[in-house]
């Protein structure tokens, strides 16, 4: 089964490289109000149950995928390349 | 208009970050099959129309946000924090 996690920093958490990227936009003649930059993990887990899926990619965002303090995480299935 | 550009790297691309991942993953005793890693940019658009919205955003990856040498994109609206 393939998930994808979808990982933020949080509202309120500087974000130099979103900072970055908005500053570059608007230097191309893009009108954007904010840009915020995270990252993304596709995976593939060997299990095909659907909650059982949930139950370790969220075990997988505590234990490694995401600093809980500073980001914040969403589970999509079914979605990616 | 929010929107969320997903950046892929294009398989076959090594991902030395996924690999990362995947590893680590499964010393923790998850079972992957695979694990690949990517990043996303929540671009907060001025325009509201969602055709004009979605040709910025293509452009913006051809410019900036994506090497499509090495990555692909997509373009997700109205998901995301």
């Amino acid at each position: 089964m393939r998930a994808t996690v979808l990982v933020r920093p949080k509202p309120g958490i500087l974000d130099p490289q979103g900072q970055a990227v908005e500053s570059s936009l608007r230097h191309l003649g893009f009108e954007v109000a904010d840009a915020r930059v995270g990252r993304l993990v596709d995976v593939e887990l060997t299990t095909d149950d659907r909650d059982e899926a949930q139950a370790q990619l969220e075990r997988m965002c505590e234990q490694l995928l995401t600093n809980p303090l500073i980001e914040s995480y969403e589970i999509a299935f079914g979605a990616g390349a």
